[in-house]
């Protein structure tokens, strides 16, 4: 990897696995060829890391840093609740435009046979919705109303994270240039679909809460 | 794997292919592994498919034979449309549930490195794409539109998908049943959410264009 050599072994380990796990896949990438890709010893992961799933680790750590970031600040109440939910999506697309490698990485890897992965994911998720919540509760919904939340919320992300991870299909599909002007237009339009069904998820609630009284 | 031993080798294949990239991933799995899961000589791979990505395009391809026919007739014109989205969404959750290992292995896979499975999948998804058209048109969205498909399209797509694709980590976080009654609230609002959303995307459109004139 081109200017890495001016990086602390650890991080020339990590950018390399990151690399290299985003192109090929976690299970597709050994530790050997990480450390030959990072130009270090074999033996420098066994010293930083506890093994290919230690690194994985550490590189969700390093994004779920970065992605909290992202939500820090998200309810100005200076602001419609419309309005930082669409500064929220805008912010979240220029995150995966800037930290493409990264996120996919941290989204593709299937949790199913690593316990440990799915409940450092999950910490950090309940962590990012609670951050969230204050943002929530002006929206008129309830952060407790857990199942409109779990629609919801990976619903806009996987949306948008997708929209990335099937690039390779889309560009074959649809003829786009995803350049800066692309991306505005998409940052709009997933706003707008996700603010219209959310008014109409509250307006159902409210519809149903009325029939029951 | 049980109840395996009437079928014919080449659906045995199949079948402990998908359980198995299923369970760890396309790029964690050998052949010789397949091999043993499906009670078969490993010589009878190299004679039914051309390798790992051979079983891979096959199974993709039984994954796109059953997925198209829940589009089939989706547009039932003695309904209004937004009955047919509905029922639409009903059926890719029912399809899902009954089709999760077929369906992960295809969601899952990373395109980035085989140029002929995303080629496969454009090919594939294109077809749906003309299925819907007609359906989209009664919604007053235009099929042309590529920009607006391709936001609404995949988004539903992965909203749904993402949910049993992170189901170990959706456990963690929220303390959901996965039964019947789950999945008929859960579908009703994955309706609620993108009907209203087109309906916002479909007005905002029209603002536009009067704008212009």
């Amino acid at each position: 990897m081109k200017g890495m050599d001016n990086l602390v072994p650890k991080k020339r380990i990590l950018e390399a696995a990151v690399s290299l796990f985003a192109q090929k896949g976690f299970a597709a990438v050994g530790v050997r060829e990480i450390a030959a890709e990072a130009g270090v010893n074999i033996a420098m992961i066994s010293y930083y890391f506890e093994g290919k799933v230690g690194i994985l680790k550490d590189i969700l750590e390093e994004f779920f840093d970065r992605y909290s970031l992202v939500f820090e600040g998200v309810d100005d109440e200076s602001k419609a609740p419309e309005e930082c939910v669409r500064d929220l999506i805008h912010n979240l697309i220029n995150f995966v435009r800037k930290n493409t490698d990264l996120t996919m990485v941290s989204y593709n890897e299937l949790p199913l046979e690593i316990p440990e992965i799915a409940d450092l994911k999950a910490k950090r998720i309940t962590a990012t919705i609670q951050k969230i919540s204050p943002l929530i509760r002006r929206m008129e919904l309830d952060p407790q109303d857990t199942f409109l939340i779990a629609v919801v919320g990976p619903g806009l992300i996987s949306t948008i994270f997708t929209n990335f991870r099937f690039r390779p299909v889309l560009k074959r599909v649809f003829k786009f240039k995803f350049d800066d002007s692309y991306y505005e237009r998409y940052s709009e339009t997933i706003a707008t679909l996700f603010l219209n069904g959310i008014k109409g998820l509250i307006a159902e609630k409210k519809r149903q809460e009325r029939r029951k009284k």
